[in-house]
């Protein structure tokens, strides 16, 4: 096809219809025009997706779209932020039309969902389809969760169950094999992952730290750590493990998996004893699980430890890319 | 080298001391926490630069660095905004740190001089270097200059020289000689260009419409057009070509790539007629030219017209992506 890089964005990007009264000015000039609401922070996050190192290149389309907002939204989730606006920039090898009106419907039918219109960006060409997205949001003054709140004594939370896009992904590397029962959610749960923005809304002035596990549960809950100055003990009997996960593997390699397999867009985060009865009473509405899994120590680490009070050896904490 | 994903972000990006009162959180968390001023619009723009398509992938990281921000600090200086906060998504094949030492060096250098943070982004690894800048600035509500706004009589007008970093492009790729006293010139029009911020800012309540001419002259000017629902005639000998584009290229080689060949980030405007002795009492205090070239028009298209009333002849209009 021949289609020029600027009937494509009309095309595609700008037919979305989809329009906050807080835009001033979308889609197709050189700027958009945005109007923050008086009184509130701005809360920005940018994340890149490479084929073929975050998504295999011949992925759907409709759940890269998806994915691609979602793991954004997932950061604004962390922080407590209510989403608004996002910007794209697109690199694609060639402009196939097929590709992108998949690619639009995974995207918008999220942004819809959570009321976030698409307000600019930037096709270009070139050799690799990557795709950034920078995600914009709002909170209170003073009521974002960020990662350097923790306490001693505070629990450690995790929503839902870590380790499903871990399981997929090693199924797709033929490293693991998913038990038939599982095998659409474990996709899914990669492919498709629910950013917790109802839950991190929920958990302002509940949560003292917070943190998406992106990067893998023992990682970033490392992140949480080193930035608030303290250590946790975490118990891996406790971590909630989805029937998938739990069937498909045994126990320690689930585990693992759960641990420091990365993909997953669940959140963690830390409470005070004195709002825990205040959690309890939030969270029964939401629709994901919420498991208490450990506590802040005073000590500085990550100490995973059994029901015995024996150690849980773990060689590598999480994903990086230049490891 | 193997220093982590981390420990390259924390080095590089966050080591920048530039620190805003207005960036509540800058990097380090999921997202940056931002306090926009009260009563201003948010104008917001995002541009990619990806290896071996927008620039050689051998190329000067510092000069690349400059580049990556400041033609996205001309998209903000052609909207009249004063910019304030960056966001970059680098992909990079290797962690290499002399290059991002120096990448850093020209990206910091030309932050600092504009009063612009680098709050927030994402470090990925990929086959295929690519940056991706967002830039986010400010301007009173009503006083954005859009492409919309162009009305029959106003003037045409451009910044600078265009055709300078198409003529050392051309050059690169051997289909140009440039005389040897206007080669550094070239060379520095192309790596080095320079946001027209101030002339931006200057033109809010003078320009009825503007846009930055990074596809070229030509084409931009033809999105100021359409947005408009209008024309323009523009006279070619007035365009004003730098001595080293004059030197080189014999005339009409020279006006075609003043016209066509973009990666010039020059300012493209329109003033009424009534505010024109405005316009001429501001650009006295810029620092580069500004030139009239021709008139809107209420017939739809651009005319491209030689002294003797001829038409000059153009067979394309700028550069595009996918075309």
């Amino acid at each position: 096809m021949s289609a020029s890089e600027f009937s494509l964005i009309d095309r595609y990007f700008a037919a979305h219809d989809l329009h906050r009264p807080d835009v001033a000015l979308g889609i197709g000039d050189d700027c958009a025009l945005l109007v923050p609401p008086a009184g509130q922070q701005l809360v920005v996050t940018m994340d890149t997706l490479v084929a073929d190192v975050h998504f295999f290149a011949a992925a759907d389309p409709e759940g890269l779209g998806h994915k691609a907002l979602a793991v954004n939204l997932s950061d604004l989730a962390s922080m407590g932020a209510t989403p608004a606006w996002a910007t794209l920039a697109l690199t694609l090898p060639k402009a196939n039309e097929d590709w992108l009106e998949r690619f639009c419907r995974g995207l918008f039918a999220l942004a819809d969902r959570y009321d976030v219109q698409l307000v600019g960006g930037d096709t270009t060409h070139g050799p690799v389809t990557t795709l950034t997205i920078q995600a914009h949001g709002f909170v209170p003054p003073g009521s974002a969760l960020r990662r350097d709140g923790a306490q001693p004594g505070d629990g450690v939370y995790v929503t839902g169950t870590p380790g499903d896009a871990g399981l997929a992904l090693a199924a797709a590397y033929g490293k693991a094999l998913v038990v038939p029962e599982g095998r659409v959610y474990a996709q899914q749960r990669l492919e498709r992952p629910e950013p917790r923005l109802a839950e991190g809304v929920a958990l302002r002035g509940v949560a003292s730290a917070a943190i998406d596990i992106s990067d893998g549960l023992a990682q970033d809950l490392g992140h949480i750590l080193e930035r608030s100055g303290v250590g946790a003990r975490l118990e891996v009997e406790r971590l909630p493990l989805s029937p998938a996960l739990a069937a498909s593997l045994d126990w320690d390699a689930a585990i693992v998996t759960a641990l420091a397999s990365g993909d997953d867009y669940e959140l963690c985060f830390t409470v005070p004893p004195e709002r825990v009865a205040w959690l309890e009473s939030v969270a029964r509405g939401w629709e994901c699980r919420c498991t208490r899994i450990g506590v802040i120590t005073a000590e500085p680490g990550l100490r995973l430890v059994r029901a015995d009070g024996s150690a849980f050896r773990l060689e590598r904490l999480g994903y990086d890319h230049f490891g």
